[in-house]
């Protein structure tokens, strides 16, 4: 059978190592390793979610509700909109940008993305058929060069996104400059992407009232600790919001997700403290980390950091496999367009794991 | 913002009632309706993914895997296939198909359905530009017409669904007749769906091993208890499943899907008594219905099956509607393309839920 076009030009398809093999391959107990490569909420989930789910399991043989009204209520009271400007992924936000792209991209549209950021709007977005553009993030300043993105509009620009905090460079987008590119194009989408926002007590969700050409797009799977359970959700005009309905997958949020999505978010103690202890995991980090001369060190709004690593010797690839021979797993951002070789992130952890990998890296490094 | 031409065109999107809404409307107890309108397993899920589920909740805070290793082999044991030739969805079947759209449809293309099959197919095909041409399943010998498949194709022709047994009509396709077509047409992708198989205890599956045009769909969500945790499969050539893994989403799957399915196909004794059980029930369900003279009750190979009830002087929606308003949820067929408005779908329930529906359905007919 022949694929499309786009399908048959990508690369092929090589299959990861999972943790398990990691875990053998360097002689490690899988439970004691240091996760800092995936963002994650390393106090695990929420005990009023945890408890939602048991009291659901019975039930995982009956399909999930399709409307999710209730779980539409809480998140438009969590993120002070109404209800009609919610739509939620059962993806996590990867099916927010999915669905995204099936309501607006045509073949041949392009889109925008200051480089580095999340690369997965480029896979996605790819597989429709439009085309990256590759606007800047100025690194020496670790803000967004504005005047790049303008420099990449054409007629045919569909989308830009935008995310603030920044993966992996950590700052956020002034909020004047995210509505002056929306107010200049609006006939183009400005893709917010706001995943890591509880950690920069900042949102811009309030432009949404202002521009019917803004989209925010949120997750569970950060500080909301429910990255396994694979829940996204998005905010915009209602507008918007009832295009993309009518080509959401029915069923796409499973029962247990919706469970845990639900008690989460009347969880307040629980996201109160996931953030306060970020954010101090975070400062810890920075602080510890900058004492070290080789290493260059973003500050950071959100629950990772982005660290040059070209002064210490080793390339990114080099220094994550030494820290993983010690059980450390880090982001190593060679593959994010827009780095070279000597970059790393790490998000935070609990100040027993940051110590010990303040330890390790110091160790490594010496 | 202008949505693509295709989603502008699209129906509204209006939102259905949930089930409490449901119980709250007919005043019913929630724990106490009747559902034969799903086709899931009404015995619950399986003991033993029910405790793997429990021991993973406090893990639901890290991402889950991507390679799903493990659950492949699985799949691939449970199927009598290599590892390689399959493929898993974390959004059920459906995200199979979906996959399936994005690696094979361009614009244009046509794809046919025999009319009554499910409708998802034509729901998501739809999404990506493909046109439905429809061929005939024909009602009163309940069997496929085969001739009206072989009209329907032209030089535009990219995917023929072909669902085995039939939703709703309960019936096989044979083999010999799925190998024909996919024999005379290689280049055009037959896609068997056997979301039911296990009830009807024939499988196609042998068949990608003699053809590279011939993709097999399979799900959870039905015999093996788990439709509210969004668990899918695909059986094909290598090359297929290869190309489908490019641009397939890399995080679908829960971490609580992925091991409720994992200890399901783990658990052979409640597989084989789910089966057993749903042909017990389907048994005596259609041994019931049968001596209801108004009744025109389908045979079935499945863990549905097919009723017109014309003469009983209610339309589907009006007999649904008279049976929900005494706790009993049936499907009312109205939608099915091909179907007039004169046919429900039931599917099985645990004996006792069985004789209440009998008792229930006299008393509304008499």
């Amino acid at each position: 059978m022949k694929a499309r076009k786009i399908v048959d030009e990508m690369d092929s398809y090589v299959p990861g190592r999972s943790q398990d093999e990691i875990a053998e391959e360097f002689n490690l107990n899988k439970d004691e390793i240091i996760k800092l490569g995936s963002n994650e909420n390393p106090w695990g989930p929420s005990p009023k979610a945890m408890e939602a789910i048991k009291k659901e399991i019975s039930s995982i043989n009956r399909y999930p509700e399709s409307q999710l009204k209730e779980l539409v209520a809480e998140i438009a009271k969590y993120s002070s909109v109404e209800d009609n400007q919610v739509i939620i992924g059962g993806d996590g936000a990867d099916e927010i940008i999915d669905v995204l792209a099936k309501t607006f991209i045509d073949e041949g549209d392009e889109f925008i993305v200051p480089l580095p950021s999340y690369m997965y709007y480029e896979y996605l977005l790819q597989q429709y058929g439009a085309h990256p553009v590759y606007a800047k993030w100025d690194l020496d300043k670790n803000e967004l060069d504005v005047e790049s993105i303008f420099d990449s509009i054409t007629d045919r620009t569909k989308m830009i996104f935008l995310c603030s905090p920044n993966n992996p460079t950590g700052t956020l987008i002034e909020k004047e400059v995210l509505a002056d590119i929306a107010e200049k194009n609006p006939e183009i989408l400005i893709v917010i992407d706001e995943a890591y926002f509880e950690y920069s007590e900042v949102t811009n969700k309030d432009l949404i009232n202002e521009y019917d050409n803004i989209f925010i797009i949120r997750t569970m799977s950060k500080v909301l600790g429910l990255a396994g359970m694979r829940i996204g959700y998005g905010l915009a005009c209602a507008e918007i919001i009832e295009y993309m309905h009518r080509i959401k997958p029915v069923f796409s949020l499973t029962r247990l997700s919706f469970a845990a999505a639900l008690n989460t978010f009347r969880d307040e103690e629980y996201i109160k403290e996931s953030i306060k202890k970020g954010i101090e995991s975070r400062q810890y980090l920075y602080e510890e980390l900058s004492k070290i001369d080789s290493l260059n060190v973003f500050p950071s709004k959100s629950n990772f950091m982005l660290i040059g690593v070209k002064d210490t010797g080793f390339t990114a690839s080099e220094l994550a496999l030494e820290l993983m021979k010690k059980g450390i797993i880090v982001r190593d951002c060679t593959s994010f367009k827009g780095l070279d070789e000597y970059w790393i992130r790490i998000s935070i952890c609990t100040l027993d794991e940051d110590k010990k990998f303040i330890e390790i890296i110091k160790e490594v490094l010496s």
